[in-house]
């Protein structure tokens, strides 16, 4: 039995980001006008054992540790 | 006015996922043993003009020609 997370990292505000800047870019050279804004962010679909003590606390500690930069990013963790 | 859509763009089944993979080894390597598997996915915050006609055709275009890879990636779009 398992049961899955979403954790969802996204740049925090204010932070340059070239993947978004260059959507946009290309979005106007294609000939798409109806587009404001595009903003980049990644996601990790965990699958985790059911029985697992204490989940929601490691998966706080590994998306800070691992997932994400808490320097530049930030997370939101979701249930499935 | 505008509007956000999210476009989620997910490896298809079977494609080789190497942040997947990494951050498996690394999870293990860390003592984490309650995560069965991670996959990597990316997404995309779109901001529209509220007033735009036929938006959804143009996110579905602009999700297979720029924001995904349709040979080995699948997109879902998300109204916000």
């Amino acid at each position: 039995m398992s049961s899955k997370k979403t954790v969802y990292v996204r740049l925090k505000e204010g932070v340059l980001d070239p993947q978004g800047v260059t959507i946009n870019k290309s979005l106007k050279q294609m000939g798409y006008d109806d587009f404001i804004s595009v903003k980049f962010g990644k996601f990790f679909e965990l699958e985790v054992k059911a029985d697992s003590a204490d989940i929601d606390r490691k998966i706080k500690e590994v998306s800070e540790k691992l997932l994400s930069n808490p320097v530049i990013e930030t997370f939101t963790v979701e249930n499935n």
